[in-house]
């Protein structure tokens, strides 16, 4: 800004500027205050501070803060299963009556008889199964308003709060921070992606666009004089372990330079992210919680979390006790 | 804001944040100098005041301002024939002692022999075939590196001009137009996606996760102790036609409210953007510049605009013609 003013209405301005200025720094506060002062906290921050710092020898452009973050289990509960299995029981109870061969048929048997861990137990692939086998015939947007009508009442078996109130508090201030940093933020999930998309946006703060997720095939045809893209009985990508860089590449096409996981399938993920060049960060979050939530890791047979345990500890990345390093688990209020 | 100043600091600071607000308003330059003052621009810029102004009726929030541009024939040339194929014929040519089967097998035959319409004419398909071929065994970040080493150099066979360079300026100032008015701007190609997003930031400002195009698939392997991502000799996705809403909704997510194409290859793109709800925007660029670049439509056998013209007359949409509605076609300095 070019132009000069007489005191003291210069110093008036200067003041007003700094004003309006202080009002939108966050940099006074602190940014993670559901984190406790410990280690995961004090390694987040330095990273953050150190790629982002004009002139240090770490700064990453902000074009390339890229952050990918797994879903269950990293951002919201994964227990007792992953919510996305009790969107399908509902589904599967609704349409059993016109497939009678589910009755003797796995994983629809199991989950008739209400042997959800059994149903669990068939990983990313089997919830894909009953996903696609359930929702094949309808268009992408009658999807997304029957996920958007379940999750607005939905709630969790154990606490009863919604689903979407089991978010985890430290995330989403983990989340504000990064973009508060010029980082973009991406859910990377084995979750189905047109699930996660009606709600992610106003949840945690992420657009559809940033959301990778598993897929089932797709196909365009005409209903009513107007296109509709048609759900298909059949997986199209699954974005578990493997998959995961293999969807980053597709869908981002930009290595992230950090990534947030919680069990074996993100272990991928986040030797991906770390296989670059330059600062890098990786975290995993431990469930070791029973009090405020559950405690699982190297015997759970659903989401295991034991080799990606091992490379975290072989390689130095950052393990986040839930018990430990966060003082609160899950929003106050719902959302 | 709450704080009071006593006249005359209080005016001063009005008129120092008016001042500095001033500075930065765009409003009063024309945001497309080269287009003309014809149907196509008033088009473009009541569609975007409409959706952009607070209060109208047609007023769309900023995160569902997703546009979404065909490239080859949209935003830079694609004849005499799409330049992902010169990539290919010298990947091809450098591959060939290792491959004596190519000398019989179309469409690397066709090509070894220089026939490059009749490569071209084997469609998005076929070319996809030939990247697929020619680079299987790569790492995803052996082929970003090939693209990058030869797009800085690679040039048009006519005009001798770079590449980069016959990227059309109406369309550059449209995508920072349509930034600058809060929009997200999408490249949806059936062009290669690995082989557009090296160079798109830089040349059109389009960050590489906004990038949709077909796709070979992928695998991940160790290579040195490093996870490396392989490119397999086999199509994953053509994001052509019908594909080009099934790239929109698998990888975006969210329904564009604007396309932009130039071929009935980008149809059905145009017409799942118009089928929405609230304002929309389709627009087609017709090739009938023989001077100033090239003249094709309906009878074009590589890039078509027939069922498209038809379509984009029937329903009102926008069709521009490079002779009549752009006082430029390419920038003048290089990019």
């Amino acid at each position: 800004m070019k132009y000069s003013l007489r005191t003291p209405a210069r110093l008036v301005l200067a003041a007003g500027l700094a004003l309006a200025c202080a009002q939108s720094a966050p940099s006074v506060q602190d940014p993670l205050p559901s984190w406790n002062d410990t280690g995961p906290k004090k390694a987040i921050i330095a990273f953050v501070e150190k790629v982002t710092k004009e002139g240090s020898p770490d700064f990453v452009p902000v074009p390339e803060r890229i952050a990918t973050f797994d879903n269950d289990g990293t951002l919201w509960a994964e227990k007792p299963v992953p919510f996305q299995l009790l969107f399908a029981v509902e589904q599967v109870k609704q349409l059993a009556p016109q497939h009678p061969e589910w009755k003797t048929k796995e994983p629809f048997a199991s989950l008739l008889k209400g042997d959800l861990a059994r149903v669990a137990a068939t990983g990313e692939k089997g919830l894909m199964e009953i996903v696609t086998a359930t929702h094949a015939g309808m268009t992408t947007d009658e999807f997304s308003r029957s996920v958007q009508e379940w999750i607005a009442s939905a709630k969790h078996p154990k606490t009863g709060r919604l689903l979407t109130a089991t978010v985890y508090q430290p995330m989403l201030e983990l989340l504000a921070y990064l973009r508060a940093k010029g980082f973009k933020t991406f859910i990377v999930s084995g979750g189905g992606v047109e699930f996660m998309r009606p709600w992610t946006e106003r949840v945690y703060g992420i657009p559809p666009e940033q959301v990778v997720g598993s897929a089932g095939k797709l196909k365009l045809e005409t209903r009513d004089g107007k296109p509709v893209l048609v759900k298909l009985p059949a997986i199209d990508f699954i974005d578990d372990k493997e998959g995961k860089p293999i969807g980053i590449q597709s869908r981002i096409g930009r290595r992230p330079i950090a990534a947030f996981g919680n069990s074996d399938g993100d272990l991928q993920m986040l030797q991906w992210a770390m296989a670059g060049e330059g600062a890098r960060f990786a975290l995993f979050v431990h469930h070791d919680d029973s009090q405020r939530e559950y405690s699982y890791d190297r015997a759970d047979r659903l989401q295991q979390f034991d080799k990606g345990w091992d490379e975290a500890i072989a390689q130095g990345w950052t393990v986040v006790s839930m018990k430990d390093d966060w003082n609160t688990v899950f929003p106050t209020a719902d959302r």
